[in-house]
């Protein structure tokens, strides 16, 4: 199967495939945070694009995780850091979701076909659930405002060579090259080279940048969330 | 000044800066192209979109270099190859050009100000223009059909290490970091490192694959084309 990165939303019209899953990748702090709601026994997840949808279903009953710019809007229940969910009480639950990001990444990657949600806390499981799907796998990093992220495109690197490993998929493009050979250099001392990262800075001055080191630890959890229909899932307990 | 990176025109109008400069670096094969035309004394190069723009101005007495998919047109004087240009009788000719990617980035660079054409080939004459002038820098890469192109990064990425090391620039830009980066492996042995790129391979099955060695070797020329008001001229001769 083939395999191809796509560094920025901005320009993922350019790798429509109907034969393909797409992975969204969003380390700081979006996909790590799903993954992490999964692992402690969260239901389902709605995406949502704006804040206002987020309100209509707070209005609803629903539980809201919400960002916008690093900072958490007043009204809703949770950020968008991955230890907010580490808490009791969150089994069954259904929680909407909008940031900055990550959630418009998975919304885009949703109306192609087969979405998966990717992070380091989950990259073993998601790439032997990739393995088994016959099917060619587009990495979408989130990126910030459409730009270019180092922590989505390294933690691309890391998913496209276990995927390269495995032996199933194959790849001749220039973003699965550079993003393999960005993370060759960051894992020869990822909590130094995380320094580098624009969004490191961005989380110190806004005092969140508690969350980089468990963002960047690898398998974490086996959860392998899924989004279909609007609803995001884990894998597990379908 | 502030040092930007853009890999691909798809997101440009991301990067809007008034007070920027903006270098279009594309490798393989027309900004290598354009520098070399000036280096065999061409006067200015016209670039245009469409291949009908082209055959328009064909029809007033232009000579014409063009590119499709890396193929030259039948109708065209010269492709786009650089060594196309080096030949004897183009002093003082104005050359009508358009490519796949190349001439579009710089069209659209152009829109915003001030555009500079960048190459391996002209890029220490490129950085100490670029430290003379008081600007914000962004480098562009055409990339290859609005995607991220591995060559075009990493000329970025030597063009950004010697901007930085002038002590003129500073960055905060992912993208300078990823592909300075890239750049740092990819500099270890350049001679190797090009037969990972996507376009290496295009360009070996179109048997265009001659002018590689060529587009990666610095500083064959002191030439600083610039773009100014729909025609590109050399620096050197205004």
């Amino acid at each position: 199967m083939n395999l191809e990165v796509c560094f920025s939303p901005a320009f993922y019209n350019l790798y429509q495939n109907p034969n393909a899953a797409t992975v969204v990748v969003d380390v700081f702090r979006a996909t790590t945070a799903i993954c992490t709601a999964f692992d402690y026994g969260v239901k389902s997840i709605i995406p949502v694009t704006t804040l206002e949808e987020a309100q209509f279903y707070q209005d609803q009953g629903y539980l809201i995780a919400a960002e916008r710019n690093g900072i958490k809007p007043d009204f809703a229940d949770f950020g968008n850091s991955p230890f907010n969910f580490m808490q009791e009480g969150l089994e069954g639950k259904t929680i909407v979701y909008s940031t900055t990001n990550g959630t418009q990444a998975i919304q885009m990657a949703g109306a192609s076909g087969h979405t998966v949600i990717g992070a380091f806390i989950n990259i073993s499981a998601v790439a032997e659930y990739l393995t088994t799907l016959n099917k060619d796998v587009i990495i979408l990093c989130a990126g910030w405002k459409d730009r270019f992220s180092l922590e989505d495109a390294i933690c691309s690197g890391a998913l496209a060579t276990k995927l390269l490993e495995s032996g199933a998929f194959t790849s001749t493009c220039d973003s699965v090259t550079a993003s393999i050979d960005l993370w060759r250099i960051a894992s020869m001392n990822l909590m130094e080279y995380h320094r580098k990262f624009a969004h490191t800075h961005r989380l110190k001055n806004l005092m969140l940048d508690d969350v980089i080191e468990f963002c960047l630890s690898p398998d974490q959890t086996r959860t392998v969330p899924l989004y279909r229909n609007g609803v995001i899932t884990d894998y597990r307990n379908l």
